[in-house]
This record gives structure tokens, sequence and C-alpha cells, in this order.
């Protein structure tokens, strides 16, 4: 098992920064925007990003280490601020890179999301980071998962519609599809870009949005991206049915 | 070197909770005071509280093995939620407690404070936990310090003044004393119930208060508390110098 010392920022702060990546039979799916949302992660929290060499090589290690090298599976790449306790960082802190594999089974099934309380903390600079201060998210997730669904939906600070409590949300309206902006305080998703470039490339481009949840009122259908779930449609927000769409189909054929 | 697994959710998502107790030659102040918002804490979190035993056992343990059993140390317990990937915790998460010390120097002089960006979470149940999750409150210092200040004030989603990124806040205004209440998401700090107890003794008690930023344009003084640093003035807001009042020193007399 490998192990980080106690004294590992990312243990005790959160300082830190993570990506998880697929793997389709040994091949990292959009390795090289996984290691350049990395870099711009370390460039908004002062770190030193790890070279790409050795990012792959842990990569692959960690795939072989699991016998995963020929299945669907995941890689999470985790950055560290180093060791240092405190707030500030000592100089001599170097970033610690560790590489964990498992299994990603595909995805099963639509999710129900439901409105949480915690909201997603658009005002800070890590709320377009995956970073190792997660906890608004597994907070997120357990309420609710306690109030009957399968996924939270988080609002930012202003009320604005933001995000899944682990991946990118999308609806349609009126045939038209719609994403909270970046500027809400979302995760830059790789596969919310790639969802966007399908869209436009059918001639439907999704249209970024800051809204309130009441834009839910007319939603047509709805669905969640990330990176290991793919294109993953939602059955229902806030206990309303929602239907399927001829655009989700579309789109999702492309992405996949 | 203490090691944690790297499967560690504290590690990977800020999962988990500490405590940082100030130790006078191996006493350690407030201790059932802290054990009591531990407890809290994993009440919050849906964690298991480690056995009060334990942790002391842990902690002494932990001054024991810097030598500082004789000095002004400080100890810092950190509970994590166990090993277990992704948002859910596994069923079979344990709980992993790790204790450390290190010297703590009396606080040094007064702090110059400044308005950051990045605001406190009040949404957030964090917001008044001391949590892994603690990248907003590093980034927040770092904010601070290439601004020219020493420390991060730090407002509310609703633009409420919260704290410091270290620390509770309080302040002097037509010779009153006020601090954030703690629905304004700050940290229900053991220094901050210890300021409110000595001010109310001398029959000046603390006004709990929800305000803005402007506030701040009539204070006649202000300090910051945390276990550490106990009562610390701070000699500048936004660029403005802060005076002396004797009610801080009334205060503080009674706190140390």
């Amino acid at each position: 098992m490998i192990t980080v010392p106690a004294d590992d920022r990312g243990l005790l702060l959160g300082d830190g920064l993570f990506e998880t990546i697929l793997a389709e039979a040994g091949r990292l799916r959009d390795w090289s925007e996984h290691m350049g949302r990395l870099h711009r992660g370390c460039a908004v929290l002062g770190l030193e990003p790890p070279g790409a060499a050795a990012a792959e090589r842990a990569a692959a290690a960690a795939l072989e280490a699991q016998g995963l090298e020929r299945s669907r599976a995941a890689v999470r790449l985790t950055l560290t601020a180093g060791s240092g306790r405190g707030l500030d960082r000592p100089a001599s802190a170097a970033p610690r890179l560790l590489a964990s594999a498992f299994p990603a089974p595909a995805p099963q099934g639509p999710v129900r999301l439901k409105i949480v309380s915690v909201r997603r903390n658009d005002t800070s600079p890590a709320a377009r980071l995956k970073t190792l201060s997660y906890l608004d998210n597994v907070l997120a997730r357990r309420q609710a998962l306690l109030e009957g669904a399968d996924e939270a939906l988080m609002l930012n600070t202003r009320g604005e519609l933001a995000c899944a409590a682990a991946g990118n949300l999308f609806w349609i309206a009126e045939d038209r599809l719609y994403t909270p902006a970046l500027e809400c305080g979302v995760l830059d998703g790789i596969m919310r870009a790639r969802v966007m470039a399908a869209a436009e490339a059918i001639g439907t481009p999704a249209i970024e949005v800051r809204t309130g949840e009441s834009a839910l009122e007319t939603v047509q259908a709805a669905f969640l991206t990330n990176s290991l779930i793919g294109l993953r449609p939602a059955v229902e927000i806030e206990g309303r049915s929602l239907g399927q769409h001829r655009l989700v189909e579309e789109v999702s054929r492309r992405c996949t």
C-alpha cells in the first residue's frame, strides 16, 4: 500500500489537486486535457506542476499494480502541496504526486437529482478546480442520498444553478441545450467541453447561462457529465419526472 | 515518520476534522472543549468520534515524540473519515486518528488585515467546523500576503464580516465589543467563547452581529483569537490604522 507522510498538506488542509481519468484497456482518455487542467489548477494554487512523463509513468504503474491494463478503469492522480503544516506553505514544500487505479464499470442507469442546502462557493478559485478540499461535495451527496435522491444538485452562493456533487449539469428546454456558465463556479469539465463541441457540431450549440432554479420548471430533459460516467441522463429533478429528448441521444452518440 | 495510506479520505477529499490544541508544559489547554467540538463536528459529518482516552494518549505520545513535554507547544489532532475513494463513504470506512506536535512560540506582534475575494461558504455545515477541506483558508491567507497584509479578513457569501483565515474576529466600536454571529459561517472558536465570557464578566458583553464591511468604518480597535495565538491585536484593517482600547487589555488579561 502506498502511503504519504502525516505532515502532507493534502491530508492536513486539502491543499492540492486531483484528476480522475478514464482508462480503456490502458489508454488514458483525454490525457492532454486532464494534464492541461491540472497545470491550470497548479497556476491558481501556486504549485509546481508535475512533469508530463512522470505523471504518465505513475498512471501506467498504478494500472499495472492493480492488473487493470486491459479493463475499463479509472486512474486518479493526486497532487498535494507537499509536506508542511500551517496555512502558509513553507518555501521547502515540494508537491507530491500520487496515482491510484480502480475498476470503473460502465455507469448504471439514470439519476434522480435533488437540490441540497450546501452551495457551491463560486467566490473561491477552488470552485472551478478539482481540489483536495472536496468535503462540500461529500456533504452535498450525503444530503441528497438521505433525502432519497441519487445525486445532489448544487446552487452557487447567488442561487444560480451550478452542478452536481460529481459532474457538470446540462438541460434541455424549448428544444435548446443549456449548461451553467463557468462563472457560476463550476468545474471546467472535460466531458462538459466534449458535449459542447458535439452540440456545436450538430448545429445546436449549448447555451452557457447564469440562471436560478426557476429555469428547471420548463426542463424537458437533463443529464450529468464527468470523465468516468460520460453522459448520464437524469430522470427526475426535485421530484419532477423528466423525459427523453433526441438532443441527448445525438450528443451522447458523438461523445462516446 | 507517521504515514497514512494513500486511499485515506482525508487526503483524497478533505473528508475529516482537526483540532489544534495549546500544550503548556504537557498540559493540554481546554482539552474538554476541543474534544466537545470534535464530537459535534463528527455528528455533522456522520463520523464515529474517537474515544477520549485514545485521543489523550495520542496527544501525549505526540508531545513526547518531539520532546515537547516541557515546552509551549501545539498538538494537532487529525480525524479522517478512513479509507475509501469516491464521494460516498464505504460502509467499511473506519475513522483514522492522528496526532502531531510542534513548537508553538508565543505569538508575535499585531497583524494587518485585508479583505480578500475568497468568501467563507456559510451555506456549508463545514464553515463552522475545523475540517480537512481548508484550501479556501490557504488561498485567503495567500492572497492577503500577496497584497501586503499579514492575515486575510473573510466575508461570507452574503457579504457579512466573518473571520480571519485562521482565527475569529472581534472589534470595538463606540466602546462596545462586537463579533460575527456563528450564523455568519464562522468557527465556534474556543478562544472566541473565552473572550465572550471575559467580556460578560467585566460587564461589557460581546454583541454577536451580522453586518457588512461598512461596520469597519467606525472601528476603534480589533483583534483575532484562536487557541494558539490567544488574543492578537490588529493594527490595521484595509489600510486604515487602528488604535488600542482598554477593553482589549481587560479582556486579554482575563483570557490568558
